[in-house]
Protein backbone atom coordinates (compact mmCIF):
# COMPACT_ATOMS: atom_id res chain seq x y z
CA UNK A 1 0.00 0.00 0.00
CA UNK A 2 1.41 3.27 -1.04
CA UNK A 3 -0.07 6.37 0.82
CA UNK A 4 0.73 9.65 -0.96
CA UNK A 5 3.44 11.27 1.28
CA UNK A 6 1.44 14.27 1.76
CA UNK A 7 -0.93 12.72 4.37
CA UNK A 8 1.87 11.68 7.14
CA UNK A 9 4.40 14.83 6.32
CA UNK A 10 1.46 17.49 6.38
CA UNK A 11 2.13 20.08 8.61
CA UNK A 12 -0.14 23.01 9.97
CA UNK A 13 1.48 26.45 8.72
CA UNK A 14 1.22 29.42 11.24
CA UNK A 15 2.92 32.21 8.87
CA UNK A 16 2.16 32.93 5.50
CA UNK A 17 3.75 35.10 2.64
CA UNK A 18 2.41 37.87 0.93
CA UNK A 19 1.46 35.92 -2.21
CA UNK A 20 -2.20 35.99 -2.31
CA UNK A 21 -4.75 33.52 -2.98
CA UNK A 22 -6.50 33.63 -6.33
CA UNK A 23 -10.28 33.87 -5.98
CA UNK A 24 -10.57 31.60 -8.65
CA UNK A 25 -8.77 29.20 -6.82
CA UNK A 26 -9.91 29.08 -3.80
CA UNK A 27 -13.62 29.02 -5.54
CA UNK A 28 -12.38 25.97 -7.66
CA UNK A 29 -10.98 24.17 -4.30
CA UNK A 30 -14.74 24.92 -2.47
CA UNK A 31 -16.31 23.48 -5.03
CA UNK A 32 -13.98 20.29 -5.00
CA UNK A 33 -14.53 19.89 -1.56
CA UNK A 34 -18.07 20.32 -1.46
CA UNK A 35 -17.87 16.84 -2.87
CA UNK A 36 -17.00 15.58 0.98
CA UNK A 37 -19.77 13.19 1.99
CA UNK A 38 -22.97 14.94 3.77
CA UNK A 39 -25.88 13.50 5.76
CA UNK A 40 -28.97 13.07 3.69
CA UNK A 41 -27.03 15.51 0.68
CA UNK A 42 -28.33 18.48 2.50
CA UNK A 43 -25.26 20.04 2.51
CA UNK A 44 -26.33 22.05 5.56
CA UNK A 45 -23.34 24.69 6.20
CA UNK A 46 -22.04 27.62 4.41
CA UNK A 47 -18.45 29.10 4.31
CA UNK A 48 -17.76 32.75 4.63
CA UNK A 49 -14.58 33.82 3.22
CA UNK A 50 -13.36 36.80 4.37
CA UNK A 51 -10.46 39.30 2.91
CA UNK A 52 -11.51 42.76 3.79
CA UNK A 53 -9.21 43.95 5.56
CA UNK A 54 -11.69 46.17 8.06
CA UNK A 55 -13.64 42.97 8.65
CA UNK A 56 -10.38 41.17 8.85
CA UNK A 57 -9.21 43.36 11.90
CA UNK A 58 -12.85 43.04 13.45
CA UNK A 59 -12.95 39.56 13.76
CA UNK A 60 -9.06 39.42 15.14
CA UNK A 61 -10.38 39.86 18.52
CA UNK A 62 -12.73 37.20 18.67
CA UNK A 63 -9.64 34.95 17.61
CA UNK A 64 -7.74 36.15 20.40
CA UNK A 65 -5.40 38.34 17.62
CA UNK A 66 -3.57 35.36 17.23
CA UNK A 67 -1.06 35.59 14.82
CA UNK A 68 -2.06 32.45 12.60
CA UNK A 69 -4.98 34.36 12.34
CA UNK A 70 -3.55 38.04 11.63
CA UNK A 71 -1.01 36.76 9.39
CA UNK A 72 -3.36 35.75 6.95
CA UNK A 73 -5.07 37.62 3.80
CA UNK A 74 -8.11 34.95 3.76
CA UNK A 75 -10.60 33.69 6.57
CA UNK A 76 -12.96 31.19 6.07
CA UNK A 77 -15.32 30.76 8.71
CA UNK A 78 -17.00 27.41 8.20
CA UNK A 79 -20.40 27.14 9.79
CA UNK A 80 -23.43 24.38 10.13
CA UNK A 81 -26.45 26.25 8.26
CA UNK A 82 -29.96 25.54 8.22
CA UNK A 83 -31.22 28.79 7.38
CA UNK A 84 -30.91 28.45 3.83
CA UNK A 85 -32.46 24.83 3.79
CA UNK A 86 -35.00 26.08 6.32
CA UNK A 87 -36.28 28.89 3.29
CA UNK A 88 -36.08 26.24 0.71
CA UNK A 89 -38.72 24.25 2.72
CA UNK A 90 -41.21 27.33 3.76
CA UNK A 91 -40.89 28.31 -0.58
CA UNK A 92 -41.86 24.38 -0.98
CA UNK A 93 -45.07 23.65 1.52
CA UNK A 94 -42.25 21.74 4.10
CA UNK A 95 -42.16 22.11 7.52
CA UNK A 96 -38.66 21.54 8.97
CA UNK A 97 -37.99 20.04 12.84
CA UNK A 98 -34.48 20.87 12.03
CA UNK A 99 -34.19 23.33 15.62
CA UNK A 100 -32.75 20.62 17.69
CA UNK A 101 -29.42 18.83 18.93
CA UNK A 102 -29.58 16.01 16.61
CA UNK A 103 -29.66 18.31 13.73
CA UNK A 104 -26.84 20.59 15.03
CA UNK A 105 -24.50 17.52 15.87
CA UNK A 106 -25.49 15.96 12.13
CA UNK A 107 -24.43 20.02 10.20
CA UNK A 108 -21.46 20.19 12.93
CA UNK A 109 -19.78 16.86 11.23
CA UNK A 110 -20.66 17.78 7.84
CA UNK A 111 -19.27 21.22 8.17
CA UNK A 112 -16.27 19.84 9.74
CA UNK A 113 -15.86 17.09 6.82
CA UNK A 114 -15.91 20.08 4.20
CA UNK A 115 -13.62 21.95 6.82
CA UNK A 116 -11.21 18.85 6.35
CA UNK A 117 -11.49 18.37 2.57
CA UNK A 118 -10.65 21.78 1.71
CA UNK A 119 -7.64 21.83 3.85
CA UNK A 120 -6.47 18.43 2.65
CA UNK A 121 -6.86 20.19 -0.68
CA UNK A 122 -5.53 23.71 -0.80
CA UNK A 123 -2.39 21.67 1.03
CA UNK A 124 -1.85 19.38 -1.35
CA UNK A 125 -1.84 22.49 -3.75
CA UNK A 126 0.90 23.98 -2.18
CA UNK A 127 -0.88 26.12 0.85
CA UNK A 128 -1.21 26.62 4.17
CA UNK A 129 -3.94 26.31 6.86
CA UNK A 130 -4.60 26.70 10.51
CA UNK A 131 -7.26 25.87 12.11
CA UNK A 132 -8.88 28.40 14.89
CA UNK A 133 -10.50 26.51 17.56
CA UNK A 134 -11.60 30.09 18.96
CA UNK A 135 -14.33 30.15 16.58
CA UNK A 136 -16.78 28.02 18.97
CA UNK A 137 -15.38 30.35 22.31
CA UNK A 138 -16.84 33.89 20.38
CA UNK A 139 -19.05 32.68 18.20
CA UNK A 140 -21.50 35.38 19.19
CA UNK A 141 -19.06 37.83 18.03
CA UNK A 142 -18.40 36.23 14.98
CA UNK A 143 -22.04 36.28 14.23
CA UNK A 144 -22.07 40.20 15.09
CA UNK A 145 -18.88 40.61 12.15
CA UNK A 146 -19.85 37.84 9.88
CA UNK A 147 -24.41 39.30 9.88
CA UNK A 148 -24.36 35.28 10.28
CA UNK A 149 -28.35 35.38 10.26
CA UNK A 150 -30.20 32.69 12.98
CA UNK A 151 -29.70 28.89 12.27
CA UNK A 152 -26.50 29.61 11.32
CA UNK A 153 -23.39 28.56 13.60
CA UNK A 154 -19.91 28.87 13.30
CA UNK A 155 -18.41 25.82 13.59
CA UNK A 156 -14.37 26.59 12.75
CA UNK A 157 -12.24 29.14 11.21
CA UNK A 158 -9.40 28.45 8.74
CA UNK A 159 -7.20 31.10 7.74
CA UNK A 160 -5.11 30.51 4.93
CA UNK A 161 -2.00 31.67 2.79
CA UNK A 162 0.89 30.30 0.78
CA UNK A 163 3.77 29.15 4.15
CA UNK A 164 6.65 31.69 5.08
CA UNK A 165 9.34 29.50 5.77
CA UNK A 166 9.71 26.36 7.72
CA UNK A 167 6.75 24.94 9.52
CA UNK A 168 7.76 22.30 12.15
CA UNK A 169 5.47 18.82 11.60
CA UNK A 170 4.39 17.81 15.12
CA UNK A 171 4.20 14.77 16.82
CA UNK A 172 1.04 11.94 17.03
CA UNK A 173 0.49 9.31 19.80
CA UNK A 174 1.26 5.78 18.16
CA UNK A 175 -2.17 4.64 16.05
CA UNK A 176 -2.24 1.36 18.80
CA UNK A 177 -2.74 3.86 21.40
CA UNK A 178 -6.27 5.11 19.69
CA UNK A 179 -7.04 1.89 17.56
CA UNK A 180 -8.67 -0.27 19.48
CA UNK A 181 -9.80 -3.96 18.09
CA UNK A 182 -13.62 -5.04 17.86
CA UNK A 183 -14.17 -3.43 21.21
CA UNK A 184 -12.89 -0.50 23.22
CA UNK A 185 -9.96 -1.47 25.45
CA UNK A 186 -9.74 0.28 28.17
CA UNK A 187 -6.30 1.53 29.19
CA UNK A 188 -4.66 1.05 32.49
CA UNK A 189 -1.40 2.40 34.09
CA UNK A 190 1.06 0.80 32.28
CA UNK A 191 -0.36 1.70 28.56
CA UNK A 192 -0.62 5.38 29.93
CA UNK A 193 2.86 5.78 30.22
CA UNK A 194 3.74 3.82 27.23
CA UNK A 195 1.37 5.45 25.24
CA UNK A 196 2.61 9.25 26.45
CA UNK A 197 6.37 8.01 27.14
CA UNK A 198 7.61 10.06 23.50
CA UNK A 199 5.54 13.29 23.92
CA UNK A 200 7.12 13.60 27.24
CA UNK A 201 10.28 12.52 26.34
CA UNK A 202 10.91 15.18 23.59
CA UNK A 203 13.34 18.05 24.04
CA UNK A 204 10.25 20.78 23.41
CA UNK A 205 7.59 19.53 24.98
CA UNK A 206 10.58 19.40 28.49
CA UNK A 207 10.94 22.96 27.64
CA UNK A 208 7.37 24.17 27.26
CA UNK A 209 6.71 22.28 30.86
CA UNK A 210 9.83 24.31 32.03
CA UNK A 211 8.68 27.32 30.50
CA UNK A 212 5.14 27.42 31.84
CA UNK A 213 6.61 26.49 35.64
CA UNK A 214 4.59 23.59 35.81
CA UNK A 215 6.07 20.05 36.76
CA UNK A 216 4.29 17.46 34.00
CA UNK A 217 3.35 18.07 30.41
CA UNK A 218 -0.39 17.34 31.19
CA UNK A 219 -0.03 20.29 33.68
CA UNK A 220 0.53 22.50 30.96
CA UNK A 221 -2.80 21.05 29.34
CA UNK A 222 -4.68 21.97 32.74
CA UNK A 223 -3.67 24.28 33.98
CA UNK A 224 -2.60 26.88 31.49
CA UNK A 225 -4.04 26.24 27.69
CA UNK A 226 -7.61 24.54 28.47
CA UNK A 227 -8.54 25.14 31.88
CA UNK A 228 -11.24 24.27 33.90
CA UNK A 229 -12.51 27.68 34.29
CA UNK A 230 -12.02 28.98 30.47
CA UNK A 231 -13.61 25.13 29.45
CA UNK A 232 -16.78 26.23 31.36
CA UNK A 233 -17.00 30.06 30.76
CA UNK A 234 -16.99 29.31 27.21
CA UNK A 235 -19.26 26.24 27.60
CA UNK A 236 -21.96 28.50 28.62
CA UNK A 237 -21.38 31.30 25.76
CA UNK A 238 -21.55 28.76 22.95
CA UNK A 239 -24.33 27.00 24.97
CA UNK A 240 -26.16 30.66 24.55
CA UNK A 241 -25.36 32.04 21.65
CA UNK A 242 -26.90 28.05 19.99
CA UNK A 243 -29.79 28.58 21.98
CA UNK A 244 -30.05 32.65 20.39
CA UNK A 245 -29.51 30.89 16.92
CA UNK A 246 -32.97 28.79 17.41
CA UNK A 247 -31.74 25.44 18.60
CA UNK A 248 -33.22 23.55 21.04
CA UNK A 249 -30.29 21.73 23.59
CA UNK B 1 -4.89 25.34 -10.32
CA UNK B 2 -4.90 21.17 -10.86
CA UNK B 3 -6.95 20.09 -8.11
CA UNK B 4 -6.46 16.07 -8.32
CA UNK B 5 -9.56 14.35 -9.82
CA UNK B 6 -10.35 12.61 -7.08
CA UNK B 7 -12.03 15.32 -5.13
CA UNK B 8 -14.75 16.19 -7.47
CA UNK B 9 -15.62 12.84 -8.96
CA UNK B 10 -15.35 11.04 -5.57
CA UNK B 11 -18.61 8.62 -4.81
CA UNK B 12 -20.00 7.13 -1.87
CA UNK B 13 -19.75 3.00 -2.09
CA UNK B 14 -22.62 1.37 -0.41
CA UNK B 15 -21.94 -1.93 -1.63
CA UNK B 16 -18.62 -3.93 -0.96
CA UNK B 17 -17.33 -7.57 -2.27
CA UNK B 18 -15.67 -9.86 -0.41
CA UNK B 19 -12.04 -8.83 -1.14
CA UNK B 20 -10.80 -8.27 2.62
CA UNK B 21 -9.13 -5.02 4.00
CA UNK B 22 -5.97 -6.24 5.61
CA UNK B 23 -5.43 -5.43 8.94
CA UNK B 24 -1.64 -3.80 8.17
CA UNK B 25 -3.54 -1.50 5.51
CA UNK B 26 -5.99 -0.36 7.81
CA UNK B 27 -3.42 0.78 10.67
CA UNK B 28 -0.98 2.29 7.35
CA UNK B 29 -4.32 4.38 6.96
CA UNK B 30 -5.63 5.38 10.39
CA UNK B 31 -1.84 5.87 11.21
CA UNK B 32 -1.87 8.38 8.23
CA UNK B 33 -5.06 10.34 8.91
CA UNK B 34 -4.02 10.82 12.94
CA UNK B 35 -1.50 13.42 11.05
CA UNK B 36 -4.67 15.31 10.48
CA UNK B 37 -4.84 18.71 12.28
CA UNK B 38 -6.51 18.68 16.14
CA UNK B 39 -6.96 21.00 18.90
CA UNK B 40 -3.47 21.40 21.01
CA UNK B 41 -2.53 17.98 19.54
CA UNK B 42 -4.37 16.22 22.66
CA UNK B 43 -6.16 13.57 19.81
CA UNK B 44 -9.39 13.53 22.19
CA UNK B 45 -10.44 10.45 19.52
CA UNK B 46 -10.36 6.94 19.77
CA UNK B 47 -11.82 4.55 16.57
CA UNK B 48 -13.23 1.26 17.66
CA UNK B 49 -11.99 -1.42 14.06
CA UNK B 50 -14.76 -3.65 14.54
CA UNK B 51 -14.43 -7.31 12.32
CA UNK B 52 -15.55 -9.64 14.75
CA UNK B 53 -19.08 -10.99 13.19
CA UNK B 54 -20.77 -11.50 16.29
CA UNK B 55 -20.26 -8.04 17.49
CA UNK B 56 -20.98 -6.49 13.99
CA UNK B 57 -24.12 -8.28 14.15
CA UNK B 58 -25.02 -7.02 17.36
CA UNK B 59 -24.07 -3.45 16.42
CA UNK B 60 -26.48 -3.64 13.29
CA UNK B 61 -29.16 -2.91 15.14
CA UNK B 62 -27.97 0.51 16.31
CA UNK B 63 -27.64 1.43 12.28
CA UNK B 64 -30.87 0.32 11.80
CA UNK B 65 -29.31 -2.69 9.25
CA UNK B 66 -28.61 -0.75 6.90
CA UNK B 67 -27.22 -2.78 3.90
CA UNK B 68 -24.74 -0.18 3.72
CA UNK B 69 -23.41 -0.66 7.43
CA UNK B 70 -24.37 -4.63 6.91
CA UNK B 71 -22.63 -5.49 3.99
CA UNK B 72 -19.76 -4.65 5.06
CA UNK B 73 -16.34 -6.95 6.78
CA UNK B 74 -15.40 -3.49 8.60
CA UNK B 75 -16.83 -1.16 10.77
CA UNK B 76 -14.81 1.87 12.19
CA UNK B 77 -16.69 3.59 14.70
CA UNK B 78 -15.02 6.97 15.83
CA UNK B 79 -15.38 8.76 18.93
CA UNK B 80 -14.42 12.12 20.76
CA UNK B 81 -12.76 10.56 23.86
CA UNK B 82 -11.43 12.06 26.59
CA UNK B 83 -10.97 8.92 28.77
CA UNK B 84 -7.60 8.27 27.51
CA UNK B 85 -6.43 12.16 28.58
CA UNK B 86 -8.12 12.06 31.67
CA UNK B 87 -6.33 9.14 32.68
CA UNK B 88 -2.82 10.43 31.76
CA UNK B 89 -3.85 13.66 33.74
CA UNK B 90 -4.61 11.17 36.81
CA UNK B 91 -0.96 9.69 36.88
CA UNK B 92 0.63 13.14 35.95
CA UNK B 93 -0.73 14.96 38.95
CA UNK B 94 -2.93 16.90 36.77
CA UNK B 95 -6.83 18.15 37.11
CA UNK B 96 -8.23 18.40 33.78
CA UNK B 97 -11.37 20.22 33.55
CA UNK B 98 -12.97 18.67 30.54
CA UNK B 99 -16.56 17.23 31.30
CA UNK B 100 -18.19 20.27 28.89
CA UNK B 101 -20.08 21.26 26.23
CA UNK B 102 -16.85 23.01 24.99
CA UNK B 103 -14.19 20.43 25.08
CA UNK B 104 -16.59 17.54 23.68
CA UNK B 105 -17.60 20.36 20.87
CA UNK B 106 -13.29 20.53 20.14
CA UNK B 107 -13.02 16.82 20.06
CA UNK B 108 -16.34 16.26 17.68
CA UNK B 109 -14.94 18.57 15.59
CA UNK B 110 -11.29 16.59 15.77
CA UNK B 111 -12.73 13.40 15.26
CA UNK B 112 -14.93 14.33 12.40
CA UNK B 113 -11.39 15.62 10.73
CA UNK B 114 -9.62 12.53 12.05
CA UNK B 115 -12.78 10.54 10.13
CA UNK B 116 -12.29 12.60 7.19
CA UNK B 117 -8.88 12.39 6.83
CA UNK B 118 -9.26 8.53 6.83
CA UNK B 119 -11.87 7.96 4.64
CA UNK B 120 -10.07 10.37 1.54
CA UNK B 121 -6.59 7.98 2.41
CA UNK B 122 -9.22 5.29 1.75
CA UNK B 123 -10.69 6.61 -1.20
CA UNK B 124 -7.40 7.48 -2.76
CA UNK B 125 -6.63 3.68 -2.74
CA UNK B 126 -9.47 2.18 -4.21
CA UNK B 127 -11.35 1.78 -1.36
CA UNK B 128 -14.91 2.62 -0.38
CA UNK B 129 -16.55 4.11 2.76
CA UNK B 130 -20.28 4.92 3.73
CA UNK B 131 -20.74 7.16 6.69
CA UNK B 132 -23.38 6.24 9.16
CA UNK B 133 -25.40 9.10 10.43
CA UNK B 134 -27.20 6.93 12.96
CA UNK B 135 -23.73 6.89 15.06
CA UNK B 136 -25.68 9.87 17.71
CA UNK B 137 -28.63 8.16 17.31
CA UNK B 138 -28.49 5.20 19.34
CA UNK B 139 -24.93 5.98 20.85
CA UNK B 140 -25.70 3.74 23.93
CA UNK B 141 -26.47 0.15 21.93
CA UNK B 142 -23.14 1.18 20.56
CA UNK B 143 -21.71 2.19 23.40
CA UNK B 144 -22.83 -1.10 25.40
CA UNK B 145 -21.96 -3.31 22.39
CA UNK B 146 -18.20 -1.71 22.26
CA UNK B 147 -17.74 -1.38 26.15
CA UNK B 148 -17.06 2.73 25.62
CA UNK B 149 -16.00 3.88 29.14
CA UNK B 150 -17.11 6.91 30.42
CA UNK B 151 -16.01 10.24 28.34
CA UNK B 152 -16.21 8.26 24.85
CA UNK B 153 -18.65 9.38 22.67
CA UNK B 154 -19.42 7.96 19.28
CA UNK B 155 -19.82 10.41 16.97
CA UNK B 156 -19.84 8.41 13.66
CA UNK B 157 -19.13 5.71 11.66
CA UNK B 158 -17.51 4.26 8.46
CA UNK B 159 -18.12 0.90 6.86
CA UNK B 160 -15.27 0.02 5.08
CA UNK B 161 -14.81 -2.20 2.11
CA UNK B 162 -13.77 -2.93 -1.62
CA UNK B 163 -16.55 -1.54 -4.14
CA UNK B 164 -18.63 -3.60 -5.66
CA UNK B 165 -20.21 -2.55 -9.21
CA UNK B 166 -20.53 0.91 -9.93
CA UNK B 167 -21.74 3.79 -7.57
CA UNK B 168 -23.74 6.63 -8.67
CA UNK B 169 -22.10 10.22 -7.87
CA UNK B 170 -24.51 12.94 -5.98
CA UNK B 171 -25.29 16.41 -7.09
CA UNK B 172 -23.79 19.35 -4.82
CA UNK B 173 -25.24 22.87 -4.70
CA UNK B 174 -23.58 25.58 -6.68
CA UNK B 175 -20.38 26.77 -4.69
CA UNK B 176 -21.55 30.12 -5.42
CA UNK B 177 -24.70 29.30 -3.01
CA UNK B 178 -22.64 27.95 -0.04
CA UNK B 179 -20.02 30.63 -0.37
CA UNK B 180 -20.25 34.12 1.28
CA UNK B 181 -18.08 36.90 0.30
CA UNK B 182 -16.78 38.58 3.31
CA UNK B 183 -20.12 38.42 5.93
CA UNK B 184 -23.06 36.01 4.99
CA UNK B 185 -25.67 37.16 2.41
CA UNK B 186 -28.64 36.22 3.60
CA UNK B 187 -31.11 34.45 0.58
CA UNK B 188 -34.70 36.24 -0.86
CA UNK B 189 -36.77 34.01 -2.69
CA UNK B 190 -35.43 34.17 -5.94
CA UNK B 191 -31.96 33.15 -4.80
CA UNK B 192 -33.28 29.83 -3.10
CA UNK B 193 -35.34 28.86 -6.68
CA UNK B 194 -32.45 29.11 -8.17
CA UNK B 195 -30.04 27.27 -5.55
CA UNK B 196 -32.12 24.29 -5.82
CA UNK B 197 -33.33 24.12 -9.48
CA UNK B 198 -31.00 21.78 -10.42
CA UNK B 199 -31.72 19.64 -7.77
CA UNK B 200 -35.18 19.66 -8.53
CA UNK B 201 -35.09 19.17 -12.07
CA UNK B 202 -32.88 15.96 -11.78
CA UNK B 203 -35.31 13.22 -12.84
CA UNK B 204 -33.84 10.78 -10.22
CA UNK B 205 -35.15 13.81 -7.79
CA UNK B 206 -38.40 13.49 -9.37
CA UNK B 207 -39.26 10.06 -8.90
CA UNK B 208 -37.79 10.28 -5.14
CA UNK B 209 -40.98 12.75 -5.00
CA UNK B 210 -43.41 10.40 -6.66
CA UNK B 211 -42.43 7.07 -4.79
CA UNK B 212 -42.96 8.70 -1.37
CA UNK B 213 -45.82 10.63 -2.61
CA UNK B 214 -45.02 13.81 -1.72
CA UNK B 215 -45.84 17.02 -3.68
CA UNK B 216 -42.04 18.76 -3.47
CA UNK B 217 -38.55 17.35 -2.20
CA UNK B 218 -38.12 19.29 0.48
CA UNK B 219 -41.40 17.33 1.86
CA UNK B 220 -39.34 14.32 1.92
CA UNK B 221 -36.77 15.16 3.38
CA UNK B 222 -39.35 17.11 6.63
CA UNK B 223 -42.09 14.36 6.30
CA UNK B 224 -40.39 11.10 5.22
CA UNK B 225 -36.13 11.45 5.95
CA UNK B 226 -35.43 13.39 9.01
CA UNK B 227 -38.85 14.34 10.49
CA UNK B 228 -39.37 17.17 13.48
CA UNK B 229 -40.41 14.27 15.68
CA UNK B 230 -37.70 11.89 14.93
CA UNK B 231 -34.73 14.55 15.25
CA UNK B 232 -36.95 15.49 18.77
CA UNK B 233 -36.62 12.06 20.15
CA UNK B 234 -33.35 11.53 18.75
CA UNK B 235 -31.99 14.39 20.04
CA UNK B 236 -33.45 13.71 23.42
CA UNK B 237 -31.42 9.91 23.33
CA UNK B 238 -28.84 11.32 22.29
CA UNK B 239 -28.36 14.27 25.15
CA UNK B 240 -29.14 11.74 27.66
CA UNK B 241 -26.65 9.77 26.58
CA UNK B 242 -24.11 12.60 26.62
CA UNK B 243 -24.94 13.49 30.25
CA UNK B 244 -24.75 9.62 31.51
CA UNK B 245 -21.22 9.93 29.52
CA UNK B 246 -19.89 12.25 32.42
CA UNK B 247 -20.32 15.56 30.27
CA UNK B 248 -22.44 18.59 31.76
CA UNK B 249 -24.22 20.09 28.82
Amino acid sequence: MEIDKYFSNRITVRKYSNKEVKDEDLKEMLQAASHAPNTGNMQLYSVVVTRDKDILAKLAPAHFNQPAFTGANVALTFCADINRFKKWCAQREAEPGFDNLQTLVAAMIDTSLFAQQFCTIAEMQGLGCCYLGTTTYNAQQIADVLNLPKGVVPITTLSLGYPDGEAVSSDRLPIESIMHRDVYHDYNASDIDGIYAEKEAREDNKQFVLDNGKKTLAQVFTDVRYTRANNEYFSETFKNFIKASGFEI
